[in-house]
């Protein structure tokens, strides 16, 4: 069954609103996702969501018709809304023609396998959404197991987070921890912690990368507190061949985390 | 001699104000530039701004003065007003302590060295400033001449662009040209056309890189059409372990130039 809302102040609308804010999403334990392509991917990947939404005037496609029937088979909610209304709840100017709302997933580093994956990226108050989802979607490519979020990071269920990430919100594991939590797992088990870093760091290519290897990238600004970069086990450094002294975060972890790839494989 | 402005409604932060627009750039000829970091990278490079704007709660700096000095010396104006002026000018709720209006630069091709450097960035159709701006960056790590931009691409003097770049705008040449002026221009000299892509494409690593080498991305969603594709002469791909089939338009220009420039010093 398809419910059909066409107020602007439908308390529905004000609910999907509201989770383009962080208190909500923490509240209610859900986030926003938009797009048949990435929600085929949630779906792919085990995730259905509560509530879909569709746009009235959206074109048929077999991959939307087999979400819809998931959502209804798992005793979700199905909504049809103007595209007026989809673009108010998404904040963007040319919504998708559907949108999901999914349960948040469990971040915590208890929950995270180390030997399901041979790289696995670090990120430490890392502000910006966009470097976030960037840096999931650079995961997925390199074949991650996930990205771990240290200290006070941007909410990976945030709108920008989950759209950059282009799905990869859903392929890779995601974990939250203060860096008192992280050290202390690292050091339980098998992993290399490398730092982007320009202290005592050697080249980046031809370095000794070891699986499990964790990547690690500083904040936009400031970069890595001196005592998280000495607590690394190696250090390296990318060619600075201009004026500037760093590179963007997202970029940082794609060079390195395609270095580390070629090693480990090559 | 400063100026002081106090009114939301004065006519000069109106104009302030409408640089953000795009119509109102390029009628006007300039684009506006936020930070001390930013504006002192700009000055070294030899660009004064037109006008210089400082909030009136600042710590003093020798740079600060330097600047203020050189904008004077050249017959610029220099405004101090509050900061919360400041912000709705930059449109950013913690502004920084300074911006600069910039006269822009000459984006011909024929402006257009391409025997400074031994690679160039090239973008089609980059909608995203903020891409843009960090595509400027890496430019300037890896020691590229600059970025050449193909057919509609976001504008590389946006405020978002400006400050992604981190200065980078100053220190990267920047061309703006549509595909048919960029292919006979490239072929009028010595230049090696690498596209990123999936189709047909060797291997990214160990590819057979020349100098110079123009390195080549495509639009955020439907990347580089296949006519530009077969252009190229080397078609390189980025290994893809996951569900995506691509990565972020910045993140492969990075990836890529760095692979380039550790062939080409290699």
């Amino acid at each position: 069954m398809r419910r059909e809302i066409t107020g602007f102040s439908n308390p529905t609308v004000k609910y999907l609103r509201s989770l383009r804010d962080k208190k909500h999403r923490k509240r209610e334990g859900v986030f926003l996702a938009e797009g048949l392509r990435l929600l085929t991917d949630a779906r792919e990947c085990g995730h259905v969501p509560q509530m879909l939404v569709m746009a009235e005037a959206r074109d048929p496609h077999p991959l939307l018709d087999a979400l819809e029937a998931d959502v209804a088979a798992a005793g979700g909610e199905v909504i049809e809304t103007s595209a007026d209304i989809l673009s108010k709840i998404t904040g963007k100017d040319n919504p998708q023609a559907v949108a999901g709302v999914f349960a948040e997933f469990d971040t915590s580093l208890a929950a995270l396998d180390r030997g399901t994956a041979t790289i696995w990226l670090v990120a430490q108050a890392l502000r910006d959404p966009g470097n976030l989802g960037t840096m999931l979607r650079t995961g997925d490519a390199i074949g991650a197991g996930g990205l771990i979020l240290i200290d006070d990071c941007a909410d990976p269920f945030s709108v920008e987070a989950v759209r950059a990430s282009m799905g990869a919100v859903f392929t890779q594991a995601i974990a939250q921890a203060r860096w008192e939590e992280f050290l202390p797992w690292l050091r339980s088990g098998p992993g290399q912690l490398v730092a982007a870093s320009l202290r005592d760091a050697v080249p980046y290519r031809g370095a000794p990368y070891a699986a499990p290897c964790f990547v690690l990238v500083g904040n936009e600004s400031r970069g890595l507190p001196e005592d998280y970069e000495l607590a690394c086990d190696l250090r390296v450094t990318m060619p600075m061949k201009g004026r500037a002294d760093s590179l963007n975060a997202a970029v940082a972890a794609a060079v390195l985390g395609y270095e580390v790839l070629a090693s480990l494989e090559g």
